[in-house]
């Protein structure tokens, strides 16, 4: 028995997937699902996003029945609908792809979103210090090993004294700001109101 | 045969664990080495550090034979000596605690010490990102497998609207303050000066 196919209008890559695992690519009018459409969406049927990030987004359509959809990991996807029957249809949908979904509350998604920003950012500051490491120590090995050391640990910031230290070593103002500014927060959480004070006040001028 | 014992004065770890391999604990006056000093040290004595950044910072003591020691990994220490007997006798030293030395120049101690400031700080901004994708995905593990995700990969800032629209979603002044710097540091990497704008003109408000 063959699981039933279904009209679909759209692009992106899950309908090209979809396609692949056998549904039927029609013109917008026809379709029973719509994913990321470019025009308008009729009542009745499913209009589907792995570009919008909450169903409010999608207000713009006449339907009721809408998800968004959006990667946490490979093959995993983020799953927010607007009821159970929508929700199973995109569940059925992308496990056919081969992936499968977690289903997340709408008025959590501004706030996944923000999580995976900052997971992305947090790259990008380790970056920078293996960066440094791999100069400062001439070994990027070594390097890496310092940063596996720092992995999982909250370590308070050093003192006034270190802290202007590196700072005044740094170069590049745009390194400086950034170091200022993870300072400060750092401060913030261990309640360093000393080492917060100076990050304000170099803030500031 | 029995490796020969120091004369040793000072305080702090290295210090109690010198003492335990056999050293000898005696007055600064009578020492060979003095480490981590509260008062003078003269010339034929070694002065060693573990609180100094760079030789330079030992630059009151009137001994030519200094070295500042640093812990990058457990039992592994970064070590910059002012010549090669005193390198030679702070290694020995070191290995005698069960420790070993990465030896780095005295031009690249204030980066090291910056390198892994940041690295300690990329943990503090990867601690934000999990705390909202536990939030939001309501599964600590999952979020743990997102920010695995993320990890060693640099990924590009997304685009404006959706800067904006996490930026607007984040209630904490602080956290705002922070996510600004990181997306502008991120932008100025990927150099995409439409997101860097944006951050500048936030942090300009």
């Amino acid at each position: 028995m063959n699981a039933p196919r279904m009209r679909i209008a759209g692009r992106g890559e899950l309908l090209l997937r979809l396609e692949a695992a056998g549904h039927v690519i029609v013109d917008p009018e026809d379709a029973e699902l719509i994913i990321n459409p470019q025009g308008p969406v009729r009542a009745g049927q499913v209009v589907g996003s792995t570009q919008a990030i909450t169903l409010g987004d999608l207000d713009e359509y006449d339907t009721t029945m809408r998800f968004v959809l959006s990667e946490l990991t490979l093959n995993v996807f983020a799953l927010t609908a607007s009821d159970e029957v929508t929700a199973t249809v995109a569940e059925l949908l992308v496990n056919e792809t081969g992936g499968r979904v977690v289903q997340v509350p709408d008025s959590q998604r501004e706030r996944l979103l923000l999580g995976q920003q900052i997971a992305a950012y947090s790259q990008v500051v380790a970056q920078e210090a293996n960066a440094l490491l791999t100069e400062a120590l001439g070994n990027p090995d070594l390097a890496q090993d310092v940063m596996e050391e720092a992995t999982g640990l909250l370590a308070p910031p050093a003192n006034v004294q270190q802290v202007q230290r590196a700072f005044r070593s740094i170069q590049s103002p745009e390194r400086k700001r950034l170091y200022v500014e993870l300072t400060r927060r750092s401060a913030e959480l261990f309640r360093n109101r000393e080492i917060e004070l100076w990050a304000m006040k170099v803030q500031g001028e």
